[in-house]
């Protein structure tokens, strides 16, 4: 078991509740990382369903919960032949935090019928950046649990030149060694700086809704996360990330609302 | 009041409930579009919202409810400052249809700070084309509810020519005189013919989940909607779709997760 596995674990209280523990080492900031938080949801509701994948998860994004106990609320509205229903929500001191929407059904990497390659090209690793690592009271813990590598021009902004388009394009793996699973696609595909970076935004971006859905077990290795965005305005921008494994296959796919920070 | 705004309306019941009233005239085959049943539950959703417009809907397909009278429950999860957070679920006949997650919240069409043309270019409407009227027994009955001008390319799937790729782009507008609004563009990013029929699929594709954000309250006029997918494998396929307004505006964006048919 990993750390992230226990980071994640969910364990069965009744019939429709589950226990579990928001850890620190998911904050950014201060707030936990929504990626992490999803897993954690998606950990009870697959443990709860007779499929093996979270082919689809809504999820709203109502509060930001604090690291400790939390709860994780079921209730499966269908079990179909092919897919199960469920809508589960995240509940700390009594007040629901996430509410999500979860499709589950069991993937089977079959050969596809028909595919598209990645929205964008992306270099080599060697060729690729990591950001320097931040001070340690920024609380930006969880860059200790992921490694990421980017495409260097979406890591302009970092230095004062972005692109000027929202977009970020990294390699992403655990940084404990672990094969990517469901849980850990729930995280990459919210793990990168908001893409809006790229276009000259700062600040705190917060996630209000994202929904993702998973296309295939991943092969082992690196994942490789694709984010671009289409729109800012009044406040708010999406972001589109597509994840492709080590085998070239385009396991999950996200877009999120989220609101343009402030700060 | 047009014929759609009195096939989508919703009478308030009490604090949590509305009745409505599912119009045969929506029929596609035999289930009613997932657009139009979208938009039914977005019209008691906003009446009881404090903001105007519907930024975030997220829909579980579980059923395919039947014409006649049916209720919306809502569940007004919190109210912020900048947007509210509702469940709503479709009930027939005492079981859930559709199960949705809305956030609403107030768009003003302010100038974007960042903003992304077409995903794909199109061509003039007058060197687009119509699909043949349905006969009256396949019960199409949307078709006549809505105009729709395609992108050649994108209707050979139906004299055997299939593209290869799937990709659906059209005009769309309702038949009856009627300025777009968020309930004219919950039809609009499921209007189209699926996606898949352009990469030689054939066969009802129902809607498993779909999500779409409104962006901006489209112009008076024609809608363009520009839909594609990246992958089709293990019997599911995604359909992403872009509705741009009369003047350049992106107004919507969506993605649905769908099962490909096997009629």
């Amino acid at each position: 078991m990993t750390k992230f596995d226990e980071a994640t674990q969910a364990i069965r209280v009744d019939e429709t509740t589950y226990d579990v523990c928001l850890d620190p080492g998911y904050q950014i900031g201060g707030p936990l990382n929504g990626g992490y938080l999803m897993a954690v949801l998606l950990r009870a509701v697959v443990d709860d369903s007779p499929f093996a994948h979270p082919v689809s998860t809504a999820a709203q994004f109502l509060k930001a919960p604090v690291p400790g106990p939390a709860t994780v609320h079921l209730d499966r509205i269908k079990t179909g032949k092919t897919a199960a229903f469920t809508r589960a929500t995240l509940v700390q001191d009594g007040v629901p935090q996430i509410e999500t929407l979860v499709t589950t059904a069991t993937l089977t990497n079959a050969e596809p019928v028909y595919a598209d390659g990645p929205a964008h090209p992306m270099p080599p690793l060697e060729e690729c950046v990591k950001l320097p690592d931040p001070k340690p009271e920024s609380n930006m813990n969880m860059n200790a649990q992921v490694d990421l590598v980017f495409d260097p021009p979406t890591l302009g902004w970092f230095t004062g030149e972005p692109t000027g388009r929202p977009e970020t394009r990294a390699y992403f793996r655990m940084a404990e060694p672990q094969d990517p699973d469901p849980y850990v696609l729930a995280v990459a595909v919210d793990a990168l700086p908001p893409v809006v970076f790229s276009a000259g935004q700062r600040g705190w971006a917060p996630t209000v809704e994202l929904t993702w859905h998973m296309r295939a077990m991943p092969a082992p290795g690196w994942l490789t996360v694709i984010a671009s965005g289409r729109l800012i305005a009044d406040g708010w921008f999406d972001e589109d990330a597509e994840v492709w494994d080590s085998q070239g296959r385009l396991v999950a796919q996200s877009r999120q609302i989220a609101r343009v920070g402030r700060g």
